[in-house]
């Protein structure tokens, strides 16, 4: 028998089943990490990989989703809306946001493979909130920003039982349209309703490593304190500028890479049948930030 | 820094370039195995998979392997035919072949991807050869099969100056067909041809453990003797019916698994542009053999 470093560098084999992720640029994607360390742990002969694709060929990467029998893909920008037009069924996440972040091939009786679109996004919101015991339920949330993000979390705070939702974006025409997702408890809403909130999320990408905002804050710092629970789903930096204030102000806060983690989680369970490893994969992530060269964070 | 254990089981990771073979079926292929090794002896970060495509489907994997980006595709059955009509363009040995064993993609300046559609066969055949000490300048050499493996053997036996190429195939329409490919060299065979041949090759797949003809011989070993070199193309088992019944007859006998690792030592140097590591791939191919349960054997 060789040993486990021989069977490790023995794989992928014939036998071993393909997922991935698509994605332009998907480089600095931490999901092969997240993934491949989950598949590892439950003895799955599974790998994980990393396809740039670039914009406009989301319907050619379907075409080899299907001809590759690929066991399950995972979407990011600039594909999410374009899956979500391409696959053959979407699940009503997917659907009413327009948008896919997770493709689940069924295989019919007739041999063909039907592609289900879903959207984990949401759900992965809420439970990395409700791990880290933030109670939805009759809450007032201020969302910021009305994008792919925003809108996933909005429809999942409703979903929730949230009591409000506000969405705070400079476009006010975009956060109608977001905030027209959580139904009856959802409306515009303006900086100086984030007194009033519970809960403040920034679904923006303000504060993001590497990008011109980075560094930057999605709102006036002077408007939060004690009495909120102040979640940023940007997770790189892990402590961004915003929590960094936010904690300045006596707020309770929650980083980006719960959401990250959970959306995986569920994807995982989606394609695999088998519950996912929810610490593991954390950790993964944690050590796949942690081994990033600084330029890598900084540009 | 995390250990080389948690290094490997880290990847492949958002930079990893993917590679793979096509195929139905697929699972038994030792191809992952041989180049995921010679990428980790090179120490480049790419992965090679195994796509199970189903007959029919090429077209659908091209549109894939350009949508995704893949940095090479290996071809085997029932796909060789249906790629080289699939590609962009093709080498002069799959042209003539009419039929691809790898595709390598070519970025054009625009952004796009080119596909040139190749055949390693052949060279790879020779490769192998050479490498065992066997000369086919002047040699009379007969080749029994009439098959893909067949043609590119025929073809590059005459490229590489053999004095006669004689094809035995039970279709003497086929038979001529592939001794075509050998221009004047070539000519339909008989077995007692075999009396009067330096080398003589099996390109069928009778003696392949896992299928009907398995533990069976090509050819009456009562042909062979101490002058003749023989060689079987089959790989598994690696002493095959035939070359045992050559051995007893005093042949010279030279088994399979040259050929399949120096046909992928040949695409491993298209896509990568980096040197083989021929002896690493060839100890990859002969330990993933030797994992086989027996099971995978005989079946």
């Amino acid at each position: 028998m060789p040993g486990p470093r021989a069977l490790l560098s023995a794989r992928p084999t014939g036998h071993t089943q393909v997922a991935g992720v698509i994605g332009s640029p998907i480089g600095h994607s931490l999901s092969p990490t997240i993934f491949n360390a989950a598949f590892a742990e439950c003895g799955l002969d599974w790998t994980y990989v990393a396809f740039p694709v670039p914009e406009g060929q989301a319907g050619a990467a379907l075409a080899g989703m299907r001809a590759f029998r690929l066991g399950g893909l995972s979407v990011t920008m600039p594909h999410k809306a374009a899956v979500a037009a391409g696959v053959d069924a979407l699940a009503p996440d997917a659907l009413a946001l327009g948008a896919v972040n997770c493709v689940v091939p069924h295989r019919l009786p007739t041999g063909e493979v039907q592609l289900l679109g879903e959207n984990t996004d949401g759900p992965g919101f809420l439970a990395a909130l409700a791990e880290d015991g933030v109670i939805v339920r009759g809450a007032r949330v201020a969302v910021l920003g009305a994008g792919g993000a925003a809108r996933a979390v909005v429809r999942a705070l409703a979903g929730a039982g949230a009591a409000d939702v506000l969405v705070l974006n400079r476009t006010a025409e975009r956060a109608a349209a977001a905030a027209a997702l959580a139904g009856p408890v959802g409306r515009v809403g303006l900086p100086v309703d984030v007194l009033s909130a519970d809960l403040v999320v920034n679904a923006t990408s303000v504060g993001m490593a590497g990008t011109p905002a980075g560094g930057q804050v999605p709102l006036d710092p002077g408007l939060l304190g004690p009495s909120h629970v102040v979640v940023d789903l940007v997770y790189e930096p892990a402590q961004t500028p915003f929590l960094q204030a936010a904690e300045a102000q006596g707020s309770w806060v929650v980083g980006g890479l719960g959401m990250l983690v959970h959306q995986a989680a569920l994807a995982f369970g989606r394609w695999t049948g088998v519950q996912a490893p929810v610490a593991t994969m954390r950790a993964a992530a944690e050590a796949g930030l942690a081994a990033r060269p600084s330029s890598d964070v900084n540009h």
